[in-house]
């Protein structure tokens, strides 16, 4: 089934069904009242939910269009957000920015920092910044949703509770990156609010597209409708979502309606932009001048300013947005 | 006006108003199902909430026994839980030890890290570690609880956006400090679920206890029975809260329901353990355990080990314990 929030008067939105073509969407409230109620509840709610789609899809509800603008994220607020490096070459290619500490490659076990989840942006938020000089970046990644997992989870049952899958946009002010590592106690100012697709997916609607717990789906950025990137989510993913929840569960058990990204997108390639239309490319900027300076001598592409317009979606074979496109504008805070 | 949440079937828990001296409390359902709820809708439901609390003072509601033993934390999960470092001398004491990576001291801007809220720990909930090799030790903290703050706040935004203050313990795995700090990604493994004493109370409920946006009273630190601190927690705290809201809104806005620590309240003295009665002491074992090292050339206070118990409470002048106090157990996990 497919899941989203719509925009209502509470900080939580409405819960939603959606079709599995997107078109049509039939409120989930005689359900939950929104996705975290269903996620405390789920082994109520998960089948009276796939019920109400099942009967959407067949056309026994007709159900109102979809509108992806209407779309908060998934979770508009989350309890947690950890973001986990699962991508080796995204790790290779930002390790020799100035201020990572990742200097041994970590192979062994997934680095993980913990995110601000107490106001996530919806698909279409601007993307706000404080100043124009922050060196401001997007970061394309697939995430999941999941259960409650115990203290020392075991994979297995970090598996079992992976819920919803969906896709997000981790915005990166790299200027600060720096200072926040630097000082030791890790991401803070580099990262405000991530924004999120509007669909969030089970793994069994994901069909082929979920195995080994990954999503094996091309993610395409654009901006200003330039293609940046199309990596496939499923390839050069040293970590999977499994061994991220392992490893976010060490020393702590994870509530119900944590959301764990899997970083930054990222195939090993040798491109650098602009891409042919059937190149790979990159899902973040850092990584682009990264490879331009290894081919150039410089970083040619700039990060992003005031203006500039950033869309994110995972495409399947037919070209279409399975989650839904983020699509958002970069906006200077009005003081 | 006191408020506590007590233990029900549900995540959120019941949010109550607690009378002045601690010993009744009567529901606050009808305001607000939970503290975050209230928190969402601060402007109808604070003075709802201080009417039932003039009630329950004046004696007009009976009201029920309040037992301390069946209070949650006040939010027993939040949407976000940062924890700043106000106090210099606990950054002094403590940057000597290794992986610290504030080797000049940072007396301009505060420290601050983005903790996990997802599950908050009750007054009496034990300490659960992993294994009981990994150091442990606690961190006696004053913290608020805040209105929405919007991204850029200034000082008089941010402490008008104070709503509740009460006391935390901000458990540490010192052994995993080193790993997460040099990581590069922050504070995560080292941080377990922080703990919150049964009471949040608002700044004017608090009279002369609460001024210049710190908590004026000493926080009393017991383990084992045995007196280890009672540093005052309105004394060297250089960072005030209104600083460190400032700071944690420099590039993002702050949800209602964000809790922000204080950091270990910490007293400029030459003391070592055991102190004595009117001695001031430490707040967390690492404090002790260096001036041990200053003073005798090695450590002598051992860190926290299973069956050991922490007491940590706000007292004042009259010794009563203001915000009720935490009394944990470590246990480990049972596997």
């Amino acid at each position: 089934m497919k899941l989203a929030t719509l925009r209502n008067a509470r900080p939580d939105g409405q819960l939603v069904v959606v079709s599995a073509d997107l078109a049509r969407y039939v409120s989930a409230g005689r359900i939950a009242a929104n996705l975290q109620a269903a996620m405390d509840e789920w082994e109520r709610a998960a089948p009276a939910l796939a019920e109400l789609a099942a009967q959407l899809d067949a056309g026994a509800i007709a159900g109102q269009p979809f509108d992806p603008a209407l779309a908060h994220a998934p979770l508009p607020r989350a309890y947690q957000w950890i973001d986990g490096s699962g991508y080796l070459s995204h790790l290779e290619r930002v390790r020799s920015l100035k201020g990572s500490k990742d200097e041994e490659l970590q192979s062994v076990r997934p680095l993980i920092y913990q995110g601000g989840s107490d106001s996530l942006s919806a698909p279409t938020d601007p993307i706000i910044v404080p100043a124009d000089d922050l060196a401001l970046d997007f970061e394309a990644e697939a995430a999941v949703i999941i259960g409650p997992v115990p203290m020392g989870a075991t994979r297995e049952q970090a598996e079992a509770a992976i819920r919803l899958v969906t896709v997000l946009n981790d915005v990166s002010l790299r200027r600060l990156v720096v200072d926040d590592l630097q000082n030791g106690f890790g991401f803070f100012h580099a990262k405000p609010s991530t924004a999120f697709a509007p669909l969030a997916i089970t793994p069994q609607s994901l069909g082929l597209h979920w195995r080994d717990n990954r999503l094996h789906l091309p993610v395409r950025v654009e901006v200003n409708d330039t293609l940046y990137g199309q990596p496939n989510a499923g390839i050069g993913m040293h970590f999977d979502f499994a061994d991220l929840i392992v490893e976010a569960a060490r020393t702590r058990a994870l509530a119900a309606g944590t959301i764990i990204g899997g970083g930054t997108i990222s195939n090993p390639h040798d491109e650098t932009l602009p891409i042919k239309r059937d190149g790979i490319g990159f899902a973040c900027i850092a990584e682009a001048r990264t490879a331009e300076k290894a081919k150039y001598g410089r970083a040619r592409t700039p990060f992003l300013k005031p203006g500039d317009r950033v869309r994110i979606g995972a495409i399947d074979a037919e070209g279409r947005s399975l989650f839904g496109d983020m699509e958002q504008i970069v906006q200077l805070l009005d003081r």
